[in-house]
């Protein structure tokens, strides 16, 4: 490790105007998580919100969760329609989403305006689990709407695993962003 | 809703000798985060591991995180070869596991002994997260192991959305458990 | 269960200008905090804050302590006037105030501006237990303000039970609120 | 305040067979949780549990809620029988419960065996929510009872308070406890 | 303890125009996190940001920890340039600095813009860690930068701690802050 | 990064009898906190204590805040004797000392049997505090009693910085350690 130059300048927050740095290039992109560190090497950070207008941001993440052939009906007669399973998973969801910034670590902590979290059967034995979040910030819920799927995902699994345990996610994915600067995304699959 | 029973014998915790009960029987076998209540409809609940022995228990997990064509290659690359991606994703992984019972409503607290997050990378440009818990209780450790994964992979998605948002986990899965009254499980195509 | 609308429109953030759902009517009037689910059950909801204004919030909950005969004075003379069991539970509060999103599922968190634990004695060995909180935001504290004052009567419960385990709550309400579209609000016999 | 003695005798934890002190006498019994500090004033104390024995603990605590006349039953009927209100509030005191340590300033971390909360209405309005922990350690589950009838009351106080803000807790105490030194105590009304 | 004056009273939030209360006043100046109890006695207190306007804050905060002769530069060639015991410590006084108001009783929950954690060897086999800590906010963040140091320091003593106990912080201190009514501070010896 | 062994080995917790790997050896000892990665970098690891006997652990840390000349006079004689500064600074080194397992990454998840915070003036404006933890379990109890005093420390300067900012610790080291394989251990200068 080399000597990083003197203790007031490092780590500073820039009192110029020129604008937030957007992480390390790679051959795919930028890495805005990434930053290069005094003796060159990357470094993890966090990005610097600061600077960022607020706007109303709202992100919608889904998780599937795929059950053995014909298990999932029997879960949902045994935790009755709309039963105790999906009301524990859903609470699950919310809080996990509301503690999204102590959960990773580059997240920042966001005053949520809402988070909901919605389940329905889907084809072939498919519980699909959906959770949109919304706030008014600098920076986008994207994380929030991700680990409320992800928490209400796990919360059914462990309800159910004693069923089987070979119930699994087999996909968790980021649907739909609003607001920010780069606006609206949609999976293009979706 | 019923009237239930007098305040002194409900909630129970039966001191007889007879076994803990297993829950609501359903067509696909029986669900044991779910009791009967006492207007007969299901109500979620905690498994009371009170007369369980402790024996060594493990788990392990996976997610698999499906990057774009070529884009995993840049990201490790940029961030280096195990290098700070991984890292924060490890430990964000190890925090979480070990504020399962936090999370996932039914989940008991446990003291683990240990918790192991690896990362690798896998054809077709898919990150391999492989989560291993483990402790000596009553009950086992696959939410545990299941939470790690999962936290990992968000973390690992977190820091690298700004490059592409489609990245996505196409697999968050039990693949072995180990310990406790029904021993030895293997995932059929871990 | 019955299968829900594409994934694309459940759960959703209406974009239009109709006002924000009041959840489900009851003969004694309606709960906002339950929504009509995708095959007409009631689910929870967290309620949607992002159109509400932003005002300046306050609430002020009670909680009274009711000790045997005798023992209030003895205790409060043990720990000396203003001694540490009230400054245990003052803090006890505060901090749970601080935290009432992470505990009560549909709340928002919220960036409180004050939080505010006094303790009094009041005839017939009771301790009366007053939490304020305020903020500047979108949703009331009354949630803040009734855990806040429900944390320092369990710290006080704790300190004091090894003297009479029969010490018990009397009483934990909401005085007063003030702020939002509702504006002030007093109990009839606060 | 005075000096007190050197550094490495205080705080000490005796290492003779001496039996753990006891608190500070008053009037009306022994208070645990205080010590005498270096200069004589009492001081709050957490109470050391390393040399008690493990025994099998469990505890029963109470939260009435008090509605207005005939609110209750419109309540129930609009989030249907064991319906969305007590499966929220159930999660909310069983996660409350798992983390009394963290809101209790002199309650140890305990290993839960079990958590359940229930739910009854009583004549009069009255909504009836008992808690019973258990664990098998050294000290006893009073707390983790109080804390999960408690923040189950708030949850369904949060959920209806849109209806009538007047909903009010006028009950919270504990009915039983089994286990430890003292052994088994019910409350004379309980 | 005196009673104190009635329950709607106190605590209150002042409604006039008068400055917010200053604390109390000693021979070296003011603390503004006492107050003056309704018997006389100095209490606790958390300060009422709500009527401070809000400024971009900032402050940076420096732990320095000491290592036997030639150990450090073993430590850092074991963990390599950059290497994991900084970044995992990284991730931990970031995480630490955002749960800030979790910690520290009398601090406010704040929506911290951003954090950043930097390492760099000093003679004498010193490791300095420097954490700054910014938000837009009614108060100050020294508290973030302070705790953000503290528990990166306290990781790698974790890390190290192996090797030899004796690795020891000497000096945790504060070195800027800018933003608020008092505007910039730099300590004299930064 | 190169590709691992497959998922199923690592990573692995042997089963056989060999001694638990200890870590990556350097110049000046044993780092047991890092391993060695598959593709030859070392990375933070978790120990995994699932062999070690449980024993009796205790731990004590100092922090050493120092005030200006003058300062720490007024400040006590403003809380009073034993007052509430050193009342709300117990508390929270005491909660936070239960937290360890959360803030420090490679910490395990302990059942602290107590935790003792003690606060005295030294000469020279210095306030000391020491935190003592103890537990019967694998592993030590180190951290737990740096991390008590640490926050505990932070707490002092939280209520005190408007007085001076300039107050800092200069000193936060472990004293004592007893138990475990290692046995007891004293700092030279303790």
């Amino acid at each position: 490790m080399q000597e990083a130059e003197p203790a007031r300048s490092a780590p500073s927050r820039s009192a110029s105007d020129e604008p937030v740095p957007e992480g390390i290039a790679t051959a795919g992109g930028v890495l805005s998580h990434l930053a290069t560190g005094a003796g060159g090497e990357p470094e993890a950070r966090m990005v610097d919100v600061g600077r960022k207008p607020a706007s109303d941001r709202s992100a919608l993440a889904r998780a599937l969760l795929q059950f053995p052939a014909g298990a999932l009906g029997g879960i949902l007669a045994g935790g009755g329609p709309k039963g105790p399973i999906q009301e524990v998973a859903r609470v699950a969801g919310i809080l996990a989403a509301k503690r999204t910034g102590e959960l990773i670590p580059m997240c920042h902590p966001l005053a949520l305006d809402h988070v909901e979290v919605a389940f329905s059967e889907r084809p072939g034995d498919v519980l699909e689990i959906l959770c949109r979040a919304s706030c008014h910030g600098p920076t986008g819920v994207e994380m929030e709407a991700m680990t409320g799927a992800s928490v209400a995902a796990l919360t059914v699994y462990d309800m159910t695993k004693a069923l089987d345990k070979s119930v699994r996610v087999v996909e968790l994915a980021l649907l739909e962003k609003d607001g920010g600067r780069s606006g609206r995304w949609r999976a293009s699959d979706g």
